[in-house]
């Protein structure tokens, strides 16, 4: 991001309260992020591991969270909480902007709190309750009965509370359970675009605080999901599932019905898992098992043409 | 979900013709299924696989289709099908509320049928026809010619007749298929949220009569699927593919172009089908092959590690 | 596709300036795709490899690159470009139609260029600079500061510009990173139904020129696609990575963050991306190898039952 003028090292420094090692009239042209950058720009780095890479990136100036040698033709910005900073700058640069009059549509019962935006195109059913500072983006759908805490974000064109997957087979077709539950998102539950969240049955679907979900996540109904969970972008879980606190899911990846997954499992990408998982491990495969032990099988299948070919012999 | 009212066992009973067993005046106040029960709430079961664990849930009235004991400080209502009238109870508590007013957007030479509910933000293109008794919820998009028969419904935000994603390669570009064909859903069918079923590029894609569709599908140009079909989450069928009746697709199951999926088949989540496959048949992997194969085959990589060990010795 | 009326071999031959094959009177009533086709259609064929399937179809009209014996009962259109032709008469028959008197909202600082179709629901954000020559489909949501090129096609429900999934762990919770950043899509980039391509941190996630995605497709922060890349549906693109020209990621892949995969490399269906891939080359499976060798595995791999039987003896 380029910024709106050429801003001196000092000015930044004041903006954020940090101490600038160089320069005070060094010019500032651009933040971003370190992949990214180019002369001119703010990066910033929080982690001893990357320190390197900070310093020696074509960004001119660098938050950073220890007192290290200024390299050549740089500065730096001392900080205590880098991330802090760089998030404060491209606020204080980029703002994010509100709706001006949108135009949405709120169904019987329903309710809105305050500072809360909701954008254009938004659908919210009957008996619906949203919280406080929220952001609603546009083309949301809300079905009736859900309830949404406070400080929550919804990216566009999600669905909250579609009905429940659930029907009985009859000997000429299925037959459509009626769906009456409720989908919870608790506070500062953040939600991608393009996400369905279906309601309950008859029961909860709870999405616990703070769980952040990515783009095209589908959670189905009656599933319970802990507190501070990531879930990547188009991973699925089945129904009736438990997820427990602070459990990741990498990308694709997807769950079965009616499981539980333990506190702060970690399930990388492409998985599918089929069955209950203890918390604090790692887990890989479809069906998924334990992180090292699929890998070591991997490495075992890697062998195998060499294998055949000595046994042959 | 809580009842609005304290309600008697015999006042539950009447509503749906069943036989009472125990106190005629056992508070009922909720009604949920199994997994979500608490005290005076009614859940039901229909499957003597499934009876124990009903009649010892947390549920104090079970619905049930035998004359079973009566479990000490519970209660009974003896139905013949417990699922419709678990079914019944749920929209009589909760009916399903149709939109009042909403404002969507219809074509030209485009037409809907009676007791037809389109909902809010609906974009309905040119030449559409729209049967009787169907639900289309909010913000869905259908593309011109689009034929959808009675009795069906859409969730929000799917797309029905989208582009075929057609390309030619030339030298230096792809040139893009103009699509004209038609996207058919028939009878009963049932699409949930953020689908996106493509129109055929110059014929028809079509979804037979009582299929069902999960959230999140993807159903590629000019596919012809059958009846009573059941297509989980996040699937996605490529083009010019046939599925037959009765198939049942688990979820992020993934079926490439112009092969043929035999009547029955079933296949598991997270396969991929690179081939046609004979009907009546379990399938799993990827690529899909016949699901006792597939399980073999993991099971003996299983073994892997510890066979290396021992070829050493 | 049925045409409006009957028409002759010699209308049809005159609308695509192609030679007629047969009686000038031969009648003409519909155009389909080989795959789909009947009696008195019109279909194409422009590769050797298919000429026979096309000449022994159910067509009675085919429009072909060479001059082939007319087989008996059905007629010829000799073309030098039968996809231009035959697209040109699906054009012809069935055109585009474009909305009339569309609602949608635009924000500040937004510009829309000549000939471009907005359709109804469509959301613009502000600072939003779209080309000329681009159609819009309903309700696609379209975030601040994107930038898109001349000949964009976007179709319905599909989201450009919503937030990095960018979080950093604290103690207690996740702190969202405010995203500033752009979304760039360059001319002629193309992109299905359902998509959700996010905005850059604070750089530009970048899709190239020429580029074209199905459906469903996922494209995190701060990617940069090269040009004339086809993703097909359900692909998955976890953020700041690098996809050079003219690579081919076909259904439901998944693509791990900060990665290069080189000009032209092929990955297979349902394959994750777990390291940067070498150009020029195939590749399969999850973690993906290069397609040979993950064939040889799987080869393999179905041995085992056998094998391991052998060992036994």
């Amino acid at each position: 991001m380029k910024l709106d003028r050429n801003y001196s090292l000092i000015e930044i420094a004041k903006l954020i309260n940090a101490k600038a090692i160089g320069d005070e009239e060094f010019v500032v042209s651009g933040i971003n992020e370190i992949h990214m950058v180019t002369s001119g720009d703010i990066t910033f780095v929080d982690h001893e591991k990357y320190y390197n890479k900070a310093l020696n990136s074509n960004a001119t100036t660098i938050i950073i969270n220890k007192d290290v040698p200024c390299p050549e033709g740089k500065t730096l910005l001392i900080s205590d909480d880098p991330f802090r900073d760089y998030n404060y700058l491209t606020k204080f640069f980029s703002p994010l902007q509100q709706p001006e009059n949108p135009i949405y549509t709120i169904g019987k019962n329903s309710s809105v709190g305050i500072n809360t935006y909701i954008h254009q195109g938004v659908v919210i059913g009957n008996n619906v309750k949203i919280g406080d500072n929220c952001i609603i983006y546009p083309n949301v759908v809300i079905y009736d009965h859900s309830i949404i805490g406070n400080n929550v974000i919804i990216q566009a064109n999600t669905v909250i509370g579609g009905d429940a997957f659930y029907y009985k087979r009859r000997p000429d077709y299925y037959e459509k359970m009626h769906s009456c539950g409720r989908t919870v998102l608790e506070d500062w539950v953040e939600i991608g675009c393009n996400c369905t969240i279906d309601r309950g049955v008859s029961g909860d679907t709870i999405i616990g605080q703070g769980t952040k979900l990515d783009n095209l996540v589908q959670i189905g109904h009656d599933n319970v999901i802990g507190k501070n969970c990531i879930i990547a972008s188009q991973c699925g879980i089945a129904g009736v599932t438990t997820i427990e606190d602070e459990v990741i899911l990498w990308g694709q990846v997807g769950v079965t019905k009616d499981i539980i997954i333990g506190k702060g499992a970690i399930v990388s990408a492409k998985s599918g898992v089929s069955k209950s998982l203890e918390g604090g491990k790692s887990y890989f495969g479809a069906p998924a098992k334990e992180f090292k032990q699929a890998i070591l099988e991997l490495a075992y299948i890697a062998k195998l043409p060499k294998m055949f070919k000595d046994l042959k012999k």
